[in-house]
């Protein structure tokens, strides 16, 4: 049977983050359920609902304000997440992108597109209860930006 | 049936943010329980008490003083509205003003009001289970100022 | 039946918190059980005990140090007091003075005792499940010092 | 029957702050259970353990590095004993040293020795459930230095 | 019957933390499972799933980002860690090297290796349910550094 993904996205973010991450995952032979939400702080329990549901992982996509107290408020979501994700024994993958990060509105929505592609097929993955990511273990992978790789270790 | 949201707000506030959200909350045909606490930590076990009670959603109006301990306790009481919200798996929409984000007290009433309107209605949609929002995904919507709009992206 | 709250103080304090709060409450025709413990980070458990044991409401009684450090446990501690409300779903009314409201040692006192007293009345009604708060919502209402006042909106 | 206390210190510790404690709550007539875990993050779930276990309270020695990392871990341990405490309905005092308390390192040691010392029999008055700590309720005790006295009010 | 250890670690990670841990633990006559997450704050979920399915511990290896947002991913990770701990009532023990430790990646990762290694051997004597720590109590051990030793106290 085909694995199911929650994604959820807010109408705070300016870029559209949910279609990218749904064309990634559709074309992986996932199910989609797609909600929106007014912000991030909404996303922890609307990944519960989904995920209690039936989804076996979900994809929480967050634009972050650039305000101080935007980051205030990301770090509340992303605690709910992690209760969510306790409750439920299942993944949620947050794909967030911070007006911090560029002053760049088009940098900033590339990089939002990016990260939400690359993660949507992360919570496939984590989603299947395959362990396929331990093949990528320690590599440096990032989402947003460009991988930057592994550090060569002698080992003793 | 009509959708039960529960409203709460506290003495604490230098605005009634109850009534502007309550008058479009009947607007929408919803029926709407109202309580008062002291201050924003106290909201969150207010909320999920409506919500045990049958509430389908509710409705935070918080106002936080203006010295770094209140935004503190604003932090707390966000953390227990996350709680709130997993412990019920129902939405608990928050409409915050701080007396930081203006140092004009009328500015700040008119965003208190603009906000908690706003968000009314977001608590409205949500608690009908709906995702009538999902059309609003991405459009950078904003509570207590003006939207912010979009950004255009080419997909590649 | 009368209305039964728990008290909790801590031997930490500078300031006996906890008689004028009795004081208050016995007024008011509640019974009381009063409890006391090291430190604020003690205040949450003790407060859900008395709460589990079928007190109505709570008060928690708080003093924080002057030092950083006490500022964070002070969070500490308010973070466990929102869990404890949410497992009891029972009100905790904080009435907490931190030393960097003043150097006046008795400042801080008369602060202490105002704030105690105050949010005993508080712990009193929001026990007894009445509204009796919602006439005094959006008013500005300050404990340990003088109330603000609400600030005139035009409604729209 | 006699009081079973639950004594959890650390590898990381530079000071034997066990010894002192077990020596206080043997004198008191204590029954003790001890364990050593390697830091302050593991000190939350041991405690929960021998809580689980039958202990009536818990002593949770730490030692917090000088770095502001270790500040970071030391909040994140202080936030799993206090939902220790909420989860098993029983007293963990925190007796725990910051190395950024003094730059002497015998300083440091004697104040982790006063501390742990006198909280060990916080926590044996706690086990009782008795509450002999009321009749030091605001007298301004500290541990790891001198108590500093209460403030005294005039009562309005 | 063997201890059986689960053992996280992370895509983002620049170095491949599992091997090491892995090889010391499997030196010490347990047995292994070995999963990977994209990031810090998708460990504690993983370690709860191991936990759940019948591992004794886990260790969770982490590699925190040089920028400030990963910082305070690093918390969340923490926070969802400890209640892990707590909903599990195992031990997970945390490795993680932060690329604020140093400039240098070589040393970077020979410390995140020492550090894995170290806390495996840790995840290890915990697991057993022993109070071989006991021991080590109060001797100042670090993990990715030298040990810094206990200081002297004259017991009084």
């Amino acid at each position: 049977m085909s694995v199911r993904i929650g994604v959820v996205d807010t109408t705070f973010s300016r870029v559209d983050m949910a279609s990218p991450a749904i064309a990634v995952l559709r074309k992986l032979g996932a199910r989609v359920e797609h909600k929106t939400v007014p912000g991030i702080k909404d996303l922890a329990v609307e990944c519960k609902r989904l995920l209690d549901g039936g989804c076996d992982a979900a994809l929480a996509l967050g634009w972050v304000g650039g305000a101080p107290i935007d980051e205030v408020c990301a770090n509340q979501a992303s605690m709910g997440i992690q209760w969510a994700k306790l409750l439920t024994n299942k993944h949620i993958v947050e794909a967030t992108i911070h007006e911090i990060e560029s002053d760049d509105p088009k940098e900033l929505a590339e990089m939002a597109v990016d990260r939400a592609a690359k993660h949507a097929k992360n919570a496939y993955i984590l989603a299947k209860d395959g362990d396929d990511l331990s093949k990528h273990a320690g590599q440096g992978l990032r989402q947003g930006k460009d991988h930057v790789g592994s550090i060569k270790v002698k080992r003793k």
